[in-house]
Parts: C-alpha cells; structure tokens; sequence
C-alpha cells in the first residue's frame, strides 16, 4: 500500500506492507490526515521517529476482531497504552511509559492508505460532522488540555503567542468560558475569525521591546519601573520556536501562568531565576480529551473550515509537506 | 555605626551612614541575622546588588514615628511595595514591580547595627519564642510558601532535593499536612531531625543513574521502559544549584510538580520539550507569609536548632561568610 513515511528522509513509498492488528485493536482506512507541526519537527529530527508518519486523522475502521467496529467513522487518541502500569493504574494512560504514539513514537501513523490502532483509542464521529471539521479532534483536544490541567477562570485575561494552526485552536477554545483572549501574531490575513468571536489581536511586530524581558527584567533599582510589563493572567506559547517563548514570558505577570504547547528538536535556555522570583507556573500541556473537542465541533462552536490552507492527495505528500511549513491546515486526502 | 556590605567585594565598615527612616518607616535594632544563600548568590554577583546584605533577622524597634511600635521585637517581610500599583492593588504586593527588597534590591539590609523598614512589614514576635527561633521566620515562611501557591494533599508524595538549610526546612513543612516526605541529600549527618519526623533521607550518590533523565528520557522506543523514573508527585528543589534541577526533573512523575525555590546567579538549560511531552508543572516559589511561620514556629512544630552551625558578631562577618557556604544557617549577632 502507499504511505508517507520518515527514514531519515521524507518519502512516499507503494510497498509499505498491510498493518498486522493485534486482538484488541482496529484496522483503519483514513480519509482525511492533517499534517502538524510536531509531524514537521519529526522530519528535522524530533523524537528520532523513524516510520509512518500522521497522527490527526478522520476514517472508517476496515477491520476488528469486535465486529461492531466495522463500518464505523471515528477519530482516535494517539497514545496507545499499557493499561497495567502504576502510570496507567492513576488514570494517567496518555503517559504510560510503555506507550507507543501513533506516528511519534513506536508506532507507525495514519499517513497510509491503512493503519492500526486499539479500539480503547478509537472514538466514533457523529453523523452530523463532516470530515473536514472531524480531523480537527486531535489539536482541539490538545488546546482542550489547557483547560483540563488548569482551572481558568472567566475573569482571566489570556494570551496565546502565535497565530499558527494551534494557535487559533487555543485562543477560540480558551474564549468560551468567558475569558479575555488577545492573540499575538505576525498574519494579521488570518485574524478575521479571531475578531468575529471577540477575540483581540496584537501584531509581534509591535509588542514594545521592554515587554519581551518580562515584568522583573524592566524594573531598575536605579529609575522608576516600566509600566508595560506583563500583565496576561495565563500566557499560551503556541509557536514552536524558542523565540516565542521569551515573547511569551514578556507578557505573563507576577504569580501567572506559563503555558507551553510547542514541541520542537533541541534544548531551550530560560533564565529560571527570573520564574522563582516571579512565581511563574510553566505548564507544559500536550495531548487532550477527544469527548469534549468532538461536542465543541458539533456545536459549531470552533471554526475550523478558515485553518485548512490547502487539501493535497497522499500521492502528492511531498507537495504537501513543502505546503505546509508556515501555512495553516494541510490536509491529506487518502 | 558597624555594617556588612558588599560593594564589589564583601567589606565590614565602620562608618556606615544611620538610616533615616520614612514616616511609615520603623528603625530596627537586630538582634540575629540569618547569612542566606541569597545572600552568598549576591557577593557572586546575582541580582547586582550593592549595599548593606541581609534579609532574615529578629530585632527591636528603636524609632518609629508611631510609638507603639517602640520597644517591640520584630522580624518583618522583606519587600517593601509601593501600595499604588496594579500588582499591589491585586494583592501581591511581594511583586510590586517598584519594590524594594531588603539586602537585595534597592534597600539596605540587617547586617548593621540599625536599619529601616516600612511597618507594613513588620510581625511582632510571640514572647515565648526564643530569638533563634524567630529569625528562622523568613526561610520558614519561603518554605509555606510553597503550601500557599499549590494544593499539596495529604496522598502526595514529596520529594526535597538538597539537604541545606531552605531544604531541611522545606521537607519539615511539607510534612506537616500528612505528605510522605523523602529528602534527596549529600549530607547524612543532617538527617537526625528528618529521620525524627518521619521524613525518608536518599543519597544523592546512590540515585540510579535512569532517573536523572526523567520519565521520558529513560523510554525507548527499542525495549522495555525502565521502572524506576521518577514516581513523586512534587518535587522541590532546593539545592542552588543547575544540576540539582536536573535531579529533581528525573524524580518526578509525569503530570508531576517541579518547584524551584533556588535563584542563582547565570542562565539554566532545561529541555522544555520534555516537560510538554510529561505535562510537568515548573512552579517558580519565592518569599511567603509570616504570620504561619511564626505560629508554626510558636507551636514548636519545626525543628530550628540543629540547623544552626554558628554564631559569630557581626564585626566578624567575613569569618562568618566564609563559614557560611556550604554550611547549615550561620548567624550573626549585632
């Protein structure tokens, strides 16, 4: 079967041999993949992946030992667990040591014309939700992380660093319980969602410099301080790039929240002290709850149809993946 | 009058200006100051401070243009805010950003025969605690402040890397709400008081080597996972030091707390890639409040003496620096 894979370079193969399931999971025939950042920092050299790549996925199970699967639409988590260890045991399954993730790690992706996953991971589509707006479960329930690791509250004022794909995730998913959101971006050819959900927009280009060293590093003993330190509640980086997060500590204030959505190969430097002597919280978030994201997307309560820049057949991936650097939601058709 | 300060080099002086107090301002006589790690960061250039050092003391007010105070034996918080601004109007007023900080920033310390501090700061002391005891209240109340920014619950287990003193005093508090307490530590003859309290002791040298590298470092995608990654639930670290940072990132587990209670001098590197992919909760921890430390301390629920590892007069303080580093607390008497 034909497939995109990683080996040290990108490719597209004809040969890749059939998925082989195990009792418990589901053979999977996807009909649309997006291609995510993290997908992009895989073929830089993250995580050192080697295989099938893909991860956020729409498509019809083909095959299962549990006949009840058969036919059906569904999206899927990506972590596929143990189930047996202390990790698993506390509910923690997205962290299982022993997990493989689909795409990232152990574990061959969807960017095939089939693939496997446990039925534990699978979760059915409803029938009112289109493809297009389907495959957008897996980064919504990522941004839906935020919410579930942390208590915001509607009088929080939020700001999300970077107007990417996820970026425009987060900030919509953050905006419902009543939060205050500023996005802080450089396309401002995107923005138009943001505004028509009240969602304020700052270009980078113009956040003042003194912001970006964060509310200690402009405060003097020798003058009076700053007045335009960091003031956001809960700052989101949603950039992927090291830059972003110092942009990101510039705009949280004393005692606030840090959070950090951004994978991507190699170390970061931060100055820590500076967190210790605000009492910062960083927060790193990842994957999320697919249940909710699926109920925000049937209510049409996120708009995914502006993310999607482009839609290219699997055939064509190596297109896709030039596409997709930079761009909003490249989606494979398979 | 005699002071201890450090203007590029730490000198004793004999000609140190009085302090002339504010009129909401007390001048206080100490009794006892605390040398703080804080304090050996600063003669290594942290935070570029110049100036009389010292911020942990107990002492008597000797004037205040409200009499009241006159006589009383204090200690006091160490930041001295502005009452105006955002930050102060929320609240946190630890975080003014025109803040003065006393023997750190913009403020001169205790380490003299008189200094000033706003009343706003000051805590009176309960007569039936002893000087040695009261001027613990400072680190005491750095170590509740940790209670105060996170709910720790009764379940969790709580590892203390570092055995100096903010870290026997950390463990001490942690312990108090029933936590299962373990020490990571270099120094065993410290850990009668801990062994005493029920708090377990590890040897910073017989950790396995596995577990430096956190939860994720030790997967691969070509064997079993080893089980022996971090397991604790909170993990705080008190060490100082860039390494022992690297320690406490191994020993907690994913969706883990990450408290860092140490400011030095110079940037950390920390691969942030790794706290997104384990959901860890980096918590940047600094001063907290007195008036629980001082009931704490009243109660005589946190063991004070055997952290004391020397006295020395003030006009002795370069003896007394040089005893300090590396040591459990030394004071100075005034």
């Amino acid at each position: 079967m034909h497939a995109l894979l990683f080996d040290g370079q990108l490719r597209l193969v004809g040969d890749q041999p059939e998925p082989t399931p195990l009792p418990d999971e589901a053979i999977i025939r996807p009909h649309l993949v997006g291609i995510c950042n993290t997908d992009i920092e895989i073929t830089r050299g993250y995580k050192g992946f080697r295989g099938v790549l893909g991860h956020e996925f729409v498509g019809t199970v083909v095959a299962c030992a549990d006949r009840s699967w058969v036919g059906r639409r569904v999206v899927g988590e990506i972590n596929a667990a143990c189930g047996r260890c202390v990790t698993c045991r506390r509910g923690d399954t997205s962290h299982c040591p022993a997990r493989t993730t689909l795409g990232i790690r152990g574990r061959g992706g969807a960017m095939a014309e089939r693939f496997s996953l446990p039925i534990a991971c699978l979760q059915p589509v409803p029938d009112t939700l289109s493809d297009a707006a389907a495959v957008f479960a897996e980064p919504l329930a990522a941004a839906l992380e935020i919410l579930d690791q942390s208590h915001l509250r509607p009088t929080d004022r939020v700001a999300v660093v970077g107007d990417g794909k996820l970026g425009l995730l987060c900030a919509q998913a953050l905006r419902l319980p009543g939060c205050a959101v500023a996005v802080v971006g450089r396309h401002p050819e995107r923005w138009d969602l943001l505004h028509e959900q009240g969602i304020e927009t700052i270009h980078a280009g113009r956040l003042a410099e003194s912001v970006v060293g964060g509310p200690s590093s402009v405060v003097t003993d020798h003058g009076p301080p700053t007045t335009d330190h960091g003031q956001f509640d809960v700052v989101v980086d949603c950039t992927g790039q090291p830059a972003g997060l110092t942009t990101a500590r510039g705009l949280v204030r004393p005692r606030g929240r840090l959070v950090l959505k951004s994978t991507f190969a190699g170390e970061s430097t931060l100055d820590l002290s500076l967190l210790v002597v605000d009492e910062i919280q960083l927060i790193g978030s990842r994957c999320g709850p697919f249940a909710p994201a699926l109920r925000l997307l049937e209510r049409g309560l996120i708009a995914t149809e502006p993310l999607i820049a482009g839609r290219f057949a699997l055939r064509d991936g190596l297109s896709a993946f030039r596409a997709a650097a930079g761009r909003l939601k490249i989606l494979l058709e398979v």
